[in-house]
């Protein structure tokens, strides 16, 4: 199914072993993205003070090009971060070859690494391996690109979606990788939103609403490990100009694309067993209500009673009580599923059972909590927290 | 040896097996404390705004009786917390029976709770066990008091120390319970530091003062969850006067026994193979070197790398760049143990295996960023992350 995911027109890619990973050396590695003609593209980066090579290389290549993009490549198995100078040198020479390959300015380039923080990248091999990148453009699906950027992931993420445009449909496709970690560490996420579509909106603004409503919902601190990056490139082919401010099907696609991945992120979050929509209403302002989200989906010890499919309703109103929302926890309500289990200061262990019934028959379980001060609410996905990911992460590197 | 640690002279202590705690039966989980007359007392709570019973009735007391206290009941098994009026009416029954038990107004005594969140508290099995407190003062020591505290602490946390005063030397003993939990959840933590000791100083501030150097330092979030109590209680019946603003040998002893007991509090963190100092230097406050240091401190990437003994600065440099605070990556150091991982955007392979050696052999892992932005430096302690870590909590109420 992931194979039948299309790329929209304008674009091709391919993918090849270079033998980045040292761990996997039969495992697709390096991935490239081209466009028929440089088209625009913004990119939203990581917010950590510590950052790869390539957000400084791309943020630099974004300016130069005023946000034309011909080509992207990325590597996995090596974030190039923490390398200093020389790894920002090491990005800028791959990025001008690549830019040799493909026939156009290296400001139109954009390479990202994700991987092992701290390590050289190997540049020789990356750029010897290059060339054969060309014959596989012809045939190369989305999902073999996909393949090439995954570290830790579990299972390939893409997801599409068609809308309407103007003498023609718009092709909205995204790709995805991590997050491996649930918590910020390595090179954590990468996404890529294709689309042939136009909007009289600013692209950049798209981006930035697209990332807030989707990528910056999942509980992987996302924004803050030192490659995050998120790219949304289109060729601006089909023309979608909605007639009601509000009403806007090309965001609406763009953002149920990016909500896709990000789901598909939080359900492969290391050793997870459960994903876990975290319901947030009640709240003062949709900031509050992502920020009691969040603190609720990065609390080890809900996403532990999760793995453990007890109802705990007590670890969700306590993490919620420290998140710095002021609300009155007398007046909160918690339910897990269908089953209320705590409102108006009682607890209801009566619906116990049901709840614990729904985590163990449900892959998705949702837990939610209203606020009762205010009128927004927001979704944020996360994952439950198993035996696995701490001996997943204890081992990394050994 | 925890058995010698004495109670300052003026204070009694002694516990019973009650049966608030449903799965552990035998265990004591009633304790007391009773002084004299009433001694001055000052108490921080957690700043959650999930609050147990027992914080409302504390402060309540604590104003009404200015600061003067004749007892402290505590018991463990039930937090008595999210029981809306029926715990504040519960909380306030029981230690209005206890001042009866020991003669007193009912505002000299501070009630306490420790244990689940959401179920009522048996209210008249304590009740009834009061009486049976009463001959155990005559022989029950501290360390007796700190088991009846306990919830999955593994071992009792007692430390004391003596300074000099004026005529006799000043007695400063504490006990803590908790973390059990390394994240914030229910009734974390509770701290009890008496003395005979008298200080010019506001009391009040040097308690504050005396968490700010030592239980804000444990990355428990301790400050955080719903029970969280530090109370310091002292006879007052030896004088210290300080020659020197900066020199102050008793307030160094409040510390000294803080910090020892935070520490184990660390160590008993749940799971726990290694306690982990983290010291950070060179930052451009105290307060910017502590927020640092628990950033460090609770990522669960690099707690989990210490569980495997992989001495992954990179998560160490990644988590400090999520903090907050500003500093170059390029100019930082980290070290682990005595070994230097990364310096002058350089790292340094060559020395890992001597930090591994020194986290493979050491029960007391030291790990350090200099952030070369300033002079001001912090230790914070935390414990690393196991996988039993999570079955404990996934099965907390199973």
């Amino acid at each position: 199914m992931p194979e039948s995911i299309p790329l929209p027109p304008g674009f091709r890619s391919a993918s090849v072993v270079c033998g980045v990973k040292p761990s996997n050396k039969s495992k697709p590695d390096l991935g490239l993205l081209v466009a028929d003609q440089a088209f625009p593209a913004r990119a939203v980066f990581t917010q950590n003070l510590l950052v790869g090579a390539h957000v400084l290389l791309c943020r630099e290549h974004l300016a130069r090009s005023r946000g034309l993009v011909k080509a992207v490549l990325v590597n996995s198995g090596n974030a190039n971060c923490a390398t200093g100078e020389q790894g920002l040198a090491d990005a800028r020479r791959i990025a001008a070859e690549t830019a040799k390959l493909v026939g156009c300015p290296e400001e139109q380039v954009l390479h990202l690494s994700t991987g092992v923080i701290g390590a050289r990248l190997p540049v020789d091999k990356i750029v010897q391996a290059l060339p054969r990148l060309l014959p596989g453009l012809a045939k190369g699906t989305f999902a073999d690109f996909t393949r090439a950027i995954m570290t830790t992931d579990t299972f390939p993420k893409l997801a599409t979606c068609r809308v309407p445009g103007e003498g023609g449909d718009i092709t909205i496709s995204g790709t995805a990788k991590g997050a491996g970690m649930i918590h910020p560490d390595m090179a954590t996420m990468l996404g890529f939103i294709l689309s042939n579509g136009r909007t009289p909106k600013d692209l950049h603004f798209v981006l930035r609403d697209l990332c807030e409503r989707t990528f910056h919902r999942v509980t992987v601190d996302g924004d803050t490990s030192p490659n995050d990056t998120v790219v949304l490139w289109t060729s601006e082919q089909v023309w979608h100009r909605p007639s009601d401010p509000v009403q806007d099907a090309y965001v609406d696609g763009l953002v149920a694309v990016g909500r896709e991945l990000s789901r598909m992120i939080a359900r492969d979050g290391e050793g997870a067993t459960r994903r876990v929509t975290i319901v947030v209403k009640g709240a003062p302002s949709e900031r509050d209500a992502r920020i009691v989200g969040r603190t609720i989906g990065t609390s080890p010890l809900v996403k532990t009673a999760i793995h453990g499919r007890d109802p705990n309703w007590g670890r969700i109103l306590a993490a919620a009580g420290r998140s710095g929302v002021w609300f009155d926890a007398q007046r909160a309500r918690i339910w897990i599923g269908e089953a209320d289990l705590f409102s108006s200061g009682t607890p209801h262990p009566e619906n116990e059972a049901s709840a614990h019934q729904h985590m163990r028959d449900h892959e998705d379980v949702e837990i939610g909590i209203d606020l009762a001060n205010g009128p927004y609410s927001a979704e944020c996905w996360t994952c439950d927290y198993s035996a696995e990911y701490v001996s997943i992460n204890a081992d990394y590197r050994s």
